[in-house]
């Protein structure tokens, strides 16, 4: 899934199962590392539970998706992240650990205006500058142009490598939430859908020929309510146990499309 | 994967990452809720870590593979056990969440001989009678033959659904450990190793043909050690993260032979 653009679309009642915020903030956690290591594009939080938590899980999915060198700056001590140093590092390529090299690309958090542009924190000793005006307060993506007592960056995103997800909270239900993403391939997951494995070809083909695939999740409590989609599958065929909850529906089902859409490019 | 028997080995480092009890209970927790999903036979630990929590690991699983009507009985209170609470369910077949039923499998718990036979706790409101001498305090499988005044009950085990899996934890490295497992086909999972993709027949060939196979997973800090297996394989391709830990190997690695064993089952 290499060149499709990848939505997932789970539902606010995601964390509804416990009521321990730790385990809450760990389930979120997981959404989050199966978005990473299959390379999903955009994580959209739909609405279907009245004690529904977007807030919270779109503040989690965020804090993980900042590099470490700017969450303290980016996201202010709140009750709710309190747990957040158990959450697992993504390690993608967006999240650098050593020391800006030149040619790097870099997340950074706009600062402060200057007269000469804009003062840009991407984890080095000293504030970067960029040369453009930029609006303060943000984290975008830049390049590092020069290092040496100036460190000077450029608005920039790398394109031959993973940069992450983005995180949309809509709450919305399900069917408004899925026209914020121009999808032009819709998948259903469901365990009363036909299995994936006697209508594989036609999943494999309209998954290929897609330029934005969203694929979609119910919640632990109740599956996918009544949508209009493309395809409608059980990607777990025979499942053991009576229910599959979304952060395991959604780490089988990536892994299952990951190699699908990879067969023919050996 | 209905007719062959399956292990899966897990390192006894898998809760090595994090020092925090409840979320190692989580962790845990995940490789038994993969395990039961897709129907595992067997859950092998291996020993491959000085700090390694082999005995922990298999309480967990063993926990979580005891229906709840035992639980209590079975497991003492251990300060380890603390957070059990946070588990997730299983929900499978040998989990029943009613009253006894003539004709029903059930798992039990033996708790008194008696001249007629045993006693044994499956959870009804009186003890039922096995008219075998069995050995007492263990968890077997059972049939209810008559439901009465007197619970008539005979030891006996279903082959038509899914009914848990097992633990071992050998306290040996991997390549002793396999040798417990009278396995024909050995598939070691690596990131190194050839993508699922691109030996597809191969895998699915050795695999269909197989009785017994087995399913190897590393660590989170190092991959597997070097063993004799009958195929090494990348079930993830194209990782995005620079790691993927041993419970999300196991539940995407799952999935993907889940559906490989299944595709000509149609």
């Amino acid at each position: 899934m290499n060149r499709v653009d990848l939505s997932i679309f789970i539902p606010d009642s995601l964390t509804a199962e416990t009521g321990d915020l730790k385990i809450k903030t760990y389930k979120v956690g997981l959404i989050g590392r199966a978005a990473a290591i299959f390379g999903v594009n955009r994580i959209v939080i739909y609405h279907d539970d009245a004690d529904g938590e977007a807030g919270f899980i779109r503040d989690i999915l965020n804090y993980m998706d900042t590099p470490q060198y700017l969450r303290r700056k980016v996201f202010p001590i709140m009750k709710e992240l309190k747990h957040v140093g158990i959450l697992p590092p993504l390690r993608t390529p967006h999240h650098p650990t050593g020391k800006p090299v030149a040619g790097e690309y870099r997340q950074g958090l706009t600062v402060k205006r200057v007269k000469k542009g804009t003062l840009v924190d991407i984890g080095a000793d000293k504030l970067a500058l960029c040369r453009e005006k930029l609006t303060v307060n943000r984290v975008m993506s830049f390049r590092v142009i020069r290092l040496g007592k100036e460190i000077l960056i450029e608005p920039d995103e790398p394109e031959d490598r993973y940069w992450g997800y983005e995180v949309l909270s809509t709450e919305q239900g399900l069917s408004k939430s899925l026209k914020t993403v121009d999808a032009d391939v819709v998948v259903a997951t469901s365990r009363y859908a036909s299995p994936i494995t006697s209508i594989l070809d036609e999943v494999k083909s309209k998954v290929e020929g897609a330029r934005r695939v969203a694929i979609l999740f119910g919640g632990p409590y109740k599956g996918l309510p009544e949508i209009d989609a493309d395809v409608w599958v059980n990607t777990i065929p025979g499942q053991r146990t009576e229910t599959v909850r979304t952060e395991e529906a959604v780490l089988a089902t990536l892994s299952v499309f990951n190699m699908l859409t990879q067969i023919d490019e050996k």
